[in-house]
């Protein structure tokens, strides 16, 4: 079974009380016990994890190259200044699916650019919760279609 | 059951000889009717249209308007460079999905306007011809979600 | 008695039922028929025509240098992007007139630019339907003024 | 009967004798001659002031907000570079139509740019004195179809 | 006790009645009466002074050079267009506060320029009338610090 | 009694030490008891933090939410390239006043950008320590004027 | 023997008629007849085709991949703004030659960007109708020299 | 014996007392007598004025246009931004050399850009007040050059 | 016979040895021979001539003007840098042919602008060696066209 | 003996096994005692550290203000995106050398940037692990030539 | 006596033959002697010399600072394209004039950038040969203000 | 032993004279003497050249090509406007290290550019006459690490 690490960035911890209308009413806790039951489903596990800081982010992407298959990741704020995380999605070279929950591409200029981007297999933005789903879906058929060994 | 709309634009016909690297193996035949099986795995019939033109893609996006619950849409290159698109994908007001095979923010600078993403409910890129099937899903999921009557 | 061509551009077809807030409840046949009204006041025959195709644009205006003594065009998206429209409105020479239903400048940036403009004689936008009425007059103005022959 | 303000910025007072291959040669005392009689046409009474004066602008347009039912304003110059024209315009209120004589979108770069378009209810330009008699008619449609009071 | 004085430029001589949810319903004369209140208790005399002419804050400005100790100045749309304001603070040498009711930063991107920021001592924006008040006090605050003589 | 949250970004904690000809000759602990007992005459408990690390302000942010009723933060270097912490002032929704020292707008381009500034209420620099007063003070008229109640 | 696709984009059938100053006073079939003429010495079946349509051109460039050994190109007004005719060449891998009557990098900045460039093996620009004579030179050499096969 | 109008702009009616290391110690009034002495020996008799108000710079020209044969203009910070004092220029046609103090080239990028220039005849700038006196005589020579009749 | 200069510019002297998968594996000497013949077929005297420096290229263009009747300039690193050859191509006079052994418009951003095609005929790139073959050619049918004199 | 701080920053922990074509394949570690040899060499204690967080890196810089007498920095990603850095380094005063494994500016646009380059000393690219040995003697070098004091 | 050096750049060797209505219909020799002999009546010595070579140039300047009290420069197209002049400039510290025949901030935007004026003590254009005259007494006005030794 | 080319440009000869506070009080022929020395150290023949004219940079790049190893550079200028040094440098293929004496980073924004570090091993600068010793140090590191045979 494919173990995978779903990695959440700043403010996400908040979900649920923060901007409902654009994230949504779901909570992170609820949303990462959907994930492992949507992963589970699909044959992955799904550890989930959350951090502010973009060290920690950086060294959880590091972590991953031992035992993990692939990694999803809404890296929130950091996903339009963090040069380091994308950096370190490379360094590892585990395949990596970039998620968010709002359609970026219609909001304000800055949130336009992802410098994660440049090294993710792909990306999905816009269906608020499902985006986790979806993004493990495709986590799931990479791994499936490119016969990646268990542990990566 | 909903009906949903599934276009392809230009150079898409080439799918399977075009830059195999890129885009895949899979024809644009053979993606959709995978298509077509996935859609009723989600409840969905799913019409397939592909155009080089991007007059008919307005036109086709206009027939939407009456009968169809959302549209999946890979406009290839004309992403970059319609605005018609994004005028006719407001003017229907349907949920609209956008999918990319590749990760065009990995691509050439002008690969990454994309001006339909004003008017998307969102998007989906990188994942070859998996990038229809979760986008599929992802409209399947939000017609749930919002409860939207059978036939827009 | 002046004959004009009334060019409509993509999604102008949907007059009505487009985001009326911004575009106005009346059809486009509805304004054309108004226009054929209003030009008959004027002294101008007005033949009518839309397209969501460039290329039949280019080639609607092509046809307007013989038997047409001016143009009203509301180009629509394509005043953004397309060059070809103003390359045929240059070949032709014909005295041009730019519409805009909606006050285009206060939109989105990418709205802002029109190529057509380079080539016509003059613009008016953000009055509705009326946009076209004044249009109308301005180019029997126009006429009036140079003494151009009937016919171009 | 409406009565409107029409307004003309920095230069226009010589009209008739500043380039008169891009102006016309028309003098401002006859053009607003003309617009007053084109207004009793459109039961408008039009009041005609010029000035060089930035500040004198902004302070006319206050004065409009007590007994003046709209604006028409070519604001030469300042159209490109004040911002507090803008700010008046929008602070009064009143629905404004912004003028031109010749097409500024086909002139120099730095008079492509319009402050004023942004609180504007539309614009005209390209026609010469005719810009002012087509601004004059779209203002008393607009006051019409909207139905304003007298006096704004 | 120090003279400062207060200045105000393009229609903020409508304060109260422009845009109130932007800029708040007091009026000019009611805030300049707030400001010598303020002022009498922080030991300055406050002579409030507006105009919608620059050449007027420009002349203002270079007045105040003899006996002023200070100035406080919201100027406006000015305040991104106007050089020679900027110009006249640096010529005058004396102690000058920026002042804005709202928040410039967050609004028009036009709007983020300030000019006279490159010669002013510090900026307050975003507090309405209060924003008078606090600049006020920075001002008797850094008069008393560096212990500048009466009258500049 | 308000209870406001005073946050200090990256290498504030070096004041007095670093660069005082630009930032001032007051050490942190010595601005910060200034600041508690600014807050007390102004009927805030004023609680003082500093960080230099993004992850840790944009928790503090967090925390706040319970038990504040607002914010005053000089979010240092972070102010020009976080878009975090403008996500965690808008996530947790309580006023806030921006702070810098120096004036920054006079300074370096890329000290001009605030992301920080499109959430917040207004903005005080150039004061020194003067400028942490002069927030704590607009805060404080803040929360009398919108009758917002102890505790956020 | 070599058989290569001659194609034109929008307004080129206008030639002779359209700014003669520019594009030379030859008409399209005039120029088509030299060059099928042309090639007949150099060894080339030459297919000539116009299209004001960008889908169609596509499909034309599509059409090629069976049977002909290289394309010729005038894109006209679509070179400066067609993303969709690159992807075409680039998916059928055929040797392409960019023609330009004028020499299109003195006029406006607009038609300095060609996004056919990316893919074509070269361009000539600038000798009139002489230009697509020495294009087919061009790709007579390229093809005996790369000893292409005959079709492609 | 031809006149000639010197202009001055805005702040430089402090000249001697404002920022003496860029502007020099001559006041005004001393450069503009020996304007009328340096114009004497160049048989050019010298009309100096001065304003703070744009309009009224605009309204010189404009006078300028009965009676002077050409003009010296130090537009100050108008240079950089008046779009209308280039226009005043331009609907004159009297020849007009322009004049800076200082080297505005080597100074904030915002003074590299002047409006002015694109009208006039030529430029100095970086003599102090021997930068008027070289626009006398470069005008005088340029009168004698061209034969201008005396009073333009 | 008419005589033409064929100059080539910084580097070229290397063609041969540089980079041969981008610029060919002829040399320059074998290069200069073939153009020799390739203008004896065309009529044309060809005189070659390299310089890697900019000031010699400068010279050799203006010596042209006695004796050449056009010029093919391969100007290398200079087309993208050297404003002084346009001043000197324009000061000549002569028809010049620009020349590319590469597609420069398919490599990096700064290779795109090229300040010679300001004064050139036209231009050919990305054919090798022939790229030179088909600017004689070019060149001999202008000359012939427009019947220019022998020598200039 | 001097003791100088050489510091890591983001993902260099990964060293030797992140993109070794790239970045070579010593690990860290092994470049670590490297430095320490090469710094005793030199008579430079090396104290090495290494950290992926923003604020870890700022305080050790903030530590090396006592005792250190230099610093030699490798900040990776964060070269390029922080500010916190240059503040701390300028706030230490301590002389800093820049160091890079890559030739930076050889590779996305993005890496030219360098925040911290501003307050360095010089920089130091391209060489490999071999980087940080010609930084430390640019260091040694630079304490010895300036006789700075043992201990900052 | 002041000796001075009056350099001209590329291409001014054709002066009176190259687009003699920009640049006028003197010789450069012409030219000079004019300039020996307005120096003469000015009291300087003018050494006039030209090249098209960039390093001629600056080795002209170096040697300028033995014997020579300053220089006036027409660097022609190398003002907007040579750091190294403006280097040499600066390097040997005299007081230099940049002087242009044409108003160049009239012509190309290329031609509005001058390294050169960054190290010039001020700059004459658009006067023909009579700016090299202005020139020269310009920098005869300078030393004699300045009281510059004879010699540098 | 291997030999390299040390390479000096623009203006470096007047090394010591020239703002000795920025490039430091050695001369060139002191600096190369020192640099022979540093090479004899490092087992390298050091042949050193100085020149102010880029074709002759680019000379003395192309007979580096046989016998030297290596190049040292310090382009001066040329650094920040010179492409043919760029080609110059990549058609030899020697490892070339580009040298500066001060840190090119923290000046003038038109410094930051460099063409030659596209093609060059990796960068050194900031650290005066030093700079030169660490390159040498840098290029024979190099050379042993890549067992490069002697004479490239």
């Amino acid at each position: 079974m494919h173990s995978v690490l779903l990695l959440n960035g700043p403010n996400l911890n908040l979900l649920g009380s923060r901007e409902p209308e654009i994230y949504g009413a779901a909570t992170l806790p609820e949303i990462e016990e959907m994930c492992r039951l949507w992963g589970a489903e699909l044959g992955l596990e799904v550890d989930c994890r959350q951090s502010n800081h973009e060290g920690e982010l950086v060294e959880l992407i590091h972590g991953a190259a031992s035992g993990r298959s692939g990694i999803v990741i809404n890296a929130g704020a950091f996903t339009h200044t963090s040069v380091a995380l994308l950096d370190a999605v490379r360094a590892v070279g585990l395949p990596t699916v970039e998620v968010h929950l709002s359609n970026v591409h219609a909001r304000e200029s800055f949130r336009r650019r992802s410098y994660i981007a440049q090294a993710a297999l792909g990306a999905i933005s816009g269906f608020g919760a499902d985006s986790y789903r979806l993004a493990l879906q495709a986590l799931a058929l990479h791994l499936t279609a490119t016969g990646s060994p268990v542990g990566g």
